[in-house]
């Protein structure tokens, strides 16, 4: 029998009519859908298709087994996520063999973080795989905030959260532009990196990219306020212009 | 007389296929439709929308008075550049203030390095402006190599290649993962700070990233070859895999 294909499709920061032309055609197309969610919850990737999907697609949740229960530093965490991705990569490629083209719905860009790669490298040699980009959600944030992040010879330098305060810190005091993602319970020890790097009163905060309930203010404006995991912030770049 | 709007509308890499379904919808209802090229060149922009705009759109080329010939460090640069953003930003003002939409169409992302922003910056207090972002150039060419650009915790760092050696190799030596665009007559000088910073091996060169003229090789094996202006290189992250 004729394999489907795997699609990993990125769904851009959250606004539909910033889905690509592809993604679109693809979803509305789709007979099966899968998604990951943390366990309870409805799921962003889910969300954003909302009244989008074909009525007799077949949805296919996966839900991690751990998020921030675990510390990526044990070993537990790597053992658990792997053996969670291989039953996940063993239901599709079971639907690709038989035939079914799946479509995986990836928040921003499939290959810019994310857990679609983790689906990716057991698949690929595998069976027929297609990844669409997208608008990563980092666009989004820096389109609120209605300036340039970046300008003639700017170097950009795009963190994660999670990362040790020295280390942040120090890539910080070299970039021009700054984006941080993974923020969540991070968020003071990033805003003490950013002040250590003399940034902080340029960064911006924005939660919810190109969302209903988007919202930007200054960083230094959003008092204690604890942000939500995909809150990002952007430090602009002030490079070249004529 | 209500005054139309300035739309800044991402392209995305260049197959029409990833554009957002509002840049696409935009596109094809525009009556005034602006964009950069070099004297003499049909234009990048405006040949990613061939057969796509409405028979009656009124094109706005504007055409660029120096591209390469003057170096960016010599005060003419600027003082040619300003002059010819000034020029253009008076067109399209006239055009709103009489009340037409006129869509300016940019490569890749409006607010991700490009020529979009200096109109925008010119305008944005005087003419109700819309920026519909895109997928980034980057992100077609490292979707074109068919591997994840950053996993987990990597740094990416975007550069371009017009810094000076010193500084590319030293950010080169601290990222996981990296992106140099502007390679074009720098190439030479790009490749010397890869290899310094020990990362020439690990490199792609991406050509017309998504276009039909696409080409994905290592950059080892892509020998002296001249790249264009719009080449990208990658060097993947080997963040954490579970």
């Amino acid at each position: 029998m004729k394999p489907g294909t795997l699609h990993g499709v990125g769904l851009g920061p959250g606004d539909p009519d910033l889905m690509s032309v592809r993604a679109d055609r693809l979803l509305r197309n789709a007979r099966h859908v899968a998604f990951f969610r943390k366990a309870g919850r409805s799921g962003q990737a889910r969300r954003i298709v909302d009244g989008m999907l074909h009525e007799d697609a077949v949805e296919f949740p996966m839900e991690y087994p751990v998020t921030t229960e675990v510390p990526v530093t044990d070993p537990r965490y790597n053992a658990a996520l792997s053996a969670f991705y291989t039953h996940c990569v063993d239901h599709l490629r079971d639907l690709i063999e038989k035939g079914e083209d799946v479509v995986v719905l990836c928040e921003g860009d499939p290959f810019f973080f994310g857990s679609f790669m983790h689906i990716y490298t057991r698949l690929k040699e595998v069976v027929p795989v297609q990844v669409t980009p997208a608008i990563t959600g980092m666009s989004g944030a820096w389109t609120a905030t209605g300036q340039p992040v970046t300008w003639g010879d700017d170097i950009l330098t795009v963190m994660m959260g999670t990362l040790p305060e020295d280390t942040l810190t120090e890539r910080m005091a070299q970039s021009d532009a700054i984006v941080v993602m993974k923020i969540g319970r991070h968020i003071e020890k990033v805003k003490s990196a950013l002040k250590a790097a003399g940034k902080f009163d340029d960064a911006w905060l924005i939660e919810f990219a190109s969302m209903p309930n988007q919202t930007v203010q200054k960083l230094a404006a959003a008092g204690d306020k604890v942000t939500p995991y995909f809150s990002i912030i952007v430090v602009h770049g002030q490079g070249r212009r004529p």
